[in-house]
């Protein structure tokens, strides 16, 4: 059976949530996104979410008919309840809005054009042998726009340099930027160089990871030396430690890039206890 | 009334041509599209185009199911028969071809998943009016990846630079990236310079436009000093004359350019007559 979402208003089963082709998220991937995490039927950073996807809305200019993320969030949560899906469990509400449907031109469409809005959920689990044993990663070059800030669905450059780390039996690929790491395809990324905890500083190069900026001040909260300061793709070789953040990814080691192992080979100390204090403080977030 | 569209097989009223929700068209901007150009019921460049489409779709690794560009060209102009699209008048095909349905993730879906195949048809009516008088234009910096050779989808930094030139009046945005003029959000850019007629070199700054390189052909039987040699914002802003190719902009040329008038401030005698032998050698195609 198909799960239910939401779509322009209505819920219907997946099979039948469908979008004109006229829409220009499928024209022009004029659209945003955000994928928001459950724990215990609550939101995760729910509040941080909104304002990420309010923030890629009003960068697009996208602004007529969403007037309140919340009300998004609450979809989400109505969903879970159509859906069934438990609150024992861990959950995903995938949120997305395009500028509607309109003859195709570039130039927005008329004022008044609906947005699309699609708002979807499921049951999650998160991958805890990968956080315990340690993922594989590639390195790839950053081909993508200037505005990596704006989590817009214009994915290509990620969904290629994806399936190139799947294709290697890798986990993520970490993109490279004029010799610098940015990011993964659907992850930010850390290294533990030379004693410092280092990530690349917010700006047009990354998305501006929720769980990225959690991690950071939990590190910062257990005394570690962190610094928002990018580090390069020299520095990711000889680091001690690296690992993957994000909404799904948690802290996830990485402990072999381009087939060479990361320090020991094995999952390190920060990586472990980061991703131990992530994973209390998502169980333990007031309401 | 609705006119007809090909979408997956089978033809259908394009208010009722809808794609899933889960399409990668619509989740990830996962596709590639061409528009041709017909005048008197045959594609102009039809070969140029389908070629292109191959490469685009094959630099996505997209490439289950559309065995032959020329069907789908077939297709056109089964639609341009559909529609009544008088062979009289001019028409145009969109064509477009994204990875399929699948559930969402960032790597590519399992071997065999059909793409999304869709193909419009419409009368087209040329802007000779903007190629008399010239058009304006505004610069704007070129925020896009770095493969813009390839066709693909993914048009938001076109879409919100072709936005603000809309907003400033203007026809076009000229792209400039470090300093070097790249392409239009939806034409390539010629300049003329010191008496040179240059444009940007094809490689990943660039769509490979066929009709930016069918106006380098004709410019060189017509005895012009062409390069393919990129120029500055700088030299943009000194030439003698601007203009911008495409399947439907033909030769516009560019008479201001951020307010500024370019030259004498009207089309130029290098613009007209590349204008003239385009059009001219677009009603006399051999079969």
């Amino acid at each position: 059976v198909s799960d239910i979402v939401f779509l322009n208003g209505a819920f219907v089963a997946r099979d039948r949530a469908l979008v004109p082709v006229d829409d220009r998220g499928f024209l022009f991937g004029d659209g945003v996104y955000e994928v928001v995490r459950l724990v215990a039927g609550r939101y995760v950073d729910g509040d941080r979410h909104r304002d990420r996807l309010a923030r890629s809305l009003a960068e697009l200019r996208l602004e007529g008919g969403i007037e309140d993320g919340t009300a998004l969030l609450d979809i989400g949560l109505d969903l879970l309840a159509r859906n069934r899906i438990g609150v024992g469990g861990q959950a995903l509400v995938y949120l997305q809005v395009t500028r509607g449907v309109a003859r195709r031109r570039h130039a927005f469409p008329p004022a008044g054009t609906p947005p699309t809005v699609f708002v979807a959920a499921s049951g999650f689990v998160p991958q805890r042998d990968l956080m315990e044993t340690g993922v594989a990663a590639v390195t790839h070059p950053d081909l993508r726009w200037h505005r990596c800030d704006i989590k817009s669905v214009n994915l290509l450059p990620n969904v290629l340099a994806n399936q190139k780390a799947t294709e290697q039996g890798a986990y993520e690929a970490i993109l490279v930027r004029d010799g610098v790491v940015t990011e993964g395809t659907r992850s930010n990324v850390f290294a533990v160089v030379d004693g410092v905890l280092r990530t690349h500083p917010t700006g047009p190069a990354i998305l501006p990871g929720v769980t990225r900026a959690v991690v950071v001040e939990l590190a910062r909260e257990a005394g570690l030396h962190v610094e928002e300061r990018a580090f390069s793709a020299a520095e990711l070789a000889k680091a001690a430690e690296v690992f993957a953040t994000g909404t799904t990814t948690d802290v996830t080691p990485v402990v072999a890039v381009d087939g060479r192992a990361v320090g020991s080979g094995q999952p390190g100390p920060v990586a472990r206890r980061l991703g131990a204090l992530l994973t209390a403080r998502m169980t333990s977030l007031p309401d």
